[in-house]
């Protein structure tokens, strides 16, 4: 029945809650997982949706956040400075979006697979402001942890300024504070030159 | 600032992340924690809001569950069998939402500890679907991991069935459905009579 395919999917993605990510839990020794991930963007982007440069429907941003990383029960986590991992990113994920969003009614698996292609394509505002707080969070724990998991995997400056000045597209004023933080992480040497 | 203090409440939220529950991550040893769980409730709440009996508005949904366990920081997770927890509960919970959406500016910290007051208060059809969801996804835990915390907490049938009858409140189709896994709770002996 429809309700049974409901739930079995909701069982099926408990398993984000063991995907684990690059960057840790703030004062300890445990890296986050995607499910926390999850929650904590969807809680940023209540928080923070004033700063948003265009218009957005932040329920729609918050369908986004939900489910974005859910691919990555199947693909697993590609870290976003790993290049090699990026080569087969993209298909590994759509069989992970047919298999776990295909347990669904096909209304819904219709649904959430076009929410997914939405946020990857990050070209509408709702995906370009979920995609700059995707990229401000672990700037975030980054810096609170006094750069941990950028000295781990031998993160430069460069790359972390490549990969967040597109922070811009979705926010201006996020995007001057994460500059400010990358600037202050250099200067105190969380980040190497 | 008012984006500085936003950021200081959404790094100080990292700490729901920290916060353990009684139930089991499925298929594994390690409890379940709060932000999970937020995460899970909030998938819940997209994929099953045509079981709502009324009419509700889901972003207020989504935004109740984000949040609702976000007390626990400071008030710790209080067993839904704990009666002797219960008696200061509500006190303890009351500091918490002062203390952590006080981190907030103003207008935010009014918005949030409201939003929360009115997902306890459980009399809003918003309120009652969320209630019903945080009543049935630790029954689907607890019966997918073969009754592992009902039974370390030495819990009864009657206990389960007193407790998650108000999922009919927000939804009787998703009440029919916690009823047979009851049912069939008790029959594979994962319950005890």
């Amino acid at each position: 029945s429809r309700l049974e395919k409901q739930i079995k999917f909701i069982l099926e993605i408990d398993k984000l809650k063991s995907v684990f990510r690059r960057s840790y839990v703030l004062g300890t020794n445990r890296k986050e997982n995607d499910s926390e991930h999850s929650w904590h963007l969807s809680m940023m982007a209540i928080v923070l949706s004033e700063y948003s440069d265009s218009n957005i429907n932040i329920l729609k941003v918050l369908r986004m956040l939900l489910i974005h990383d859910i691919v990555e029960i199947d693909a697993g986590d590609t870290f976003c400075y790993d290049e090699k991992g990026a080569v087969d990113k993209l298909e590994r994920e759509i069989s992970a979006a047919n298999r776990i969003f295909g347990l669904l009614p096909n209304d819904q698996k219709k649904e959430y697979i076009e929410l997914w292609k939405e946020f990857e394509g990050g070209r509408t505002s709702e995906a370009m402001f979920a995609k700059s707080l995707d990229r401000l969070m672990p700037l975030l724990h980054n810096y609170h942890s006094e750069g941990k998991a950028w000295k781990e995997n031998g993160i430069k400056h460069e790359q972390v300024f490549n990969k967040n000045k597109h922070i811009a597209d979705g926010s201006k004023g996020l995007w001057e504070l994460a500059r400010s933080i990358i600037e202050k992480a250099i200067d105190r040497g969380y980040l190497s030159k």
